[in-house]
């Protein structure tokens, strides 16, 4: 009976069970076990023990759409009601009509305008409402899972894992910082203090006596391709010793990372897995992973194999 | 022995020592003791547990001037070798001859003007190597100590004593960000990632193949009155159960935090103690304390009256 205790004790204490043997694994489990251990030349303090992680396609999907902008078009129907004028403008015309792809059409300028007239003038509370009100409810359309259920089982592993060595772990993402917090925790273990994104200009207002932070239709800071270091910057105050990506998005933040004096990794996840997720890489217009994919070996950076060294691969419902 | 033993342990031991008896001592032991305590109705978990400070007149002096603009003034001297132009051009001009009062006589534009100039066109590193450098040598003009033992030794106990009861201590400065970074840690044992202030923009570079960010002679943010909920928002984004300040600066933050559902302490330091530092409040261009002075008792503000509530001010040489 003890034997069995200890066997089963043992395989749930066993880290990163989701990710295959091999080179990948090994490089994480290397690193992290050398600045963890006092009497490496590569140990590192646990202050400084700083782990960044992008979101979209890193810790979860991010096809056939970013989530955020199923988040954006499930608004434009919830909000239609106020909008009369959407049903003669661009892009919320098309949406209105279920043509998505008319719709995406008019590129960066139609989403930015889709994300501002959806994501702002009104409060940080009613909007991260909004946001945990559509996960609760929405599913993707290939999987139907529940989006906080399309997140990759090895890299909450990841997370664990590092969070059990001592590392405090961040997400670094071109997504809304105001659109990840609500559920960052309670999905990843990160709290909202540790989430950095891009962002919408906020203004204090005392409302009918009730002070109040709105959401203005206007961008403040883009955080993705060199915005990612200086997010990190800004956010974190200290230099990161590891960095995970998927996408050129994330090129800056694993260079800025892994030239630090002393010791870092940087991580790149390929999407090669057509059967059980997507793959997709250079000809990408979501996560187009073409330069990191060139030079990461060369800097050293680990290029995970999502179909062979993950032996799962989303986390899916409980 | 086991007595004398006891005895010193149970001193050391002692909170807010150097707080006097009184109303306000107990104001804040109350509160602390009450959303501590699992069986109180105004009991607040942990990761909720967050406590908001402002920095200048309120963990560290601010007069004659706040010590930012020594350490910009100090910078012109160092940088005049570099600046020839800086012998006929105002403000720095009046500063090389030694006369401060004429170069603050442009106010504001003149002090936003000297501080861009001062700090930046620099990376984040050589700008925090050079904070550090001036307060390793520099000393306050009227007490000749160093500018960090210019804090004050009730707030040191104060953030102990909150940290002690689970509680996370930020700093919400107008002063700099990247300022306070770089001596936070040591001298309050607030981290990087704890310290919230008004910043300039930053961009990233690869310089010579170096990856560097440098801080451009641009305004990012001002962490000030309307300003500190907006920072206070994207840097935790969770809303703060205390907050401590010592001027207008500071109404908004405390009217954002005491506004909330659910307990909340609201703070002020005000500077009554002409003997042993400074008395200044409704007529002061520092720390200038009128409204919340007027609206902070009706309010529940606990307004610190630094003369009768001290025992001691500043920490002063170790
Ligand atoms: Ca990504
Ligand atoms: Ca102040």
């Amino acid at each position: 009976v003890v034997g069995m205790v200890f066997s089963v004790a043992s395989n749930a204490a066993e880290p990163l069970s989701s990710w295959r043997d091999g080179a990948t694994r090994d490089a994480i489990v290397r690193f992290v076990t050398e600045v963890s251990d006092t009497s490496s030349s590569a140990y590192v303090s646990p202050s400084e023990r700083i782990a960044v992680f992008d979101n979209d396609g890193t810790l979860w999907a991010e096809q056939p759409m970013y989530f955020q902008l199923m988040f954006a078009i499930h608004r434009v129907e919830a909000m239609a009601a106020d909008h009369p004028e959407w049903k003669t403008r661009e892009p919320f015309a098309s949406l209105l009509k279920g043509d998505v792809a008319a719709a995406l059409a008019g590129g960066m300028p139609a989403i930015v305008e889709l994300v501002m007239e959806t994501h702002a003038n009104v409060s940080t509370d009613e909007f991260a409402a909004a946001v945990n009100d559509w996960l609760a409810t929405a599913r993707h359309p290939k999987t139907g899972y529940k989006y906080t259920e399309m997140v990759y089982q090895p890299m909450l592993e990841l997370l664990d894992y590092l969070r059990a060595n001592g590392f405090t772990t961040y997400i670094v993402s071109g997504g809304g910082i105001d659109f990840m917090r609500p559920w960052t925790e309670a999905v990843y273990g990160i709290p909202p203090e540790q989430v950095v994104g891009s962002s919408v200009k906020t203004r204090y207002e005392v409302l009918d006596g009730v002070p109040t932070l709105v959401r203005a239709p206007e961008m403040n800071f883009i955080d993705d391709k060199e915005g990612k270091p200086v997010g990190i910057h800004t956010h974190i105050g200290r230099r990161p010793i590891m960095a995970v990506g998927n996408s050129d998005g994330d090129f800056q933040m694993l260079e800025w990372v892994t030239a630090r004096p002393g010791p870092s990794l940087g991580v790149i996840v390929h999407h090669t897995d057509a059967e059980r997720a997507w793959a997709y890489d250079r000809d990408s217009h979501i996560g187009k992973l073409d330069r990191a994919l060139d030079e990461g070996p060369d800097r050293g950076w680990v290029i995970v194999d999502m179909k062979s060294d993950w032996r799962e691969v989303f986390a899916g419902p409980e």
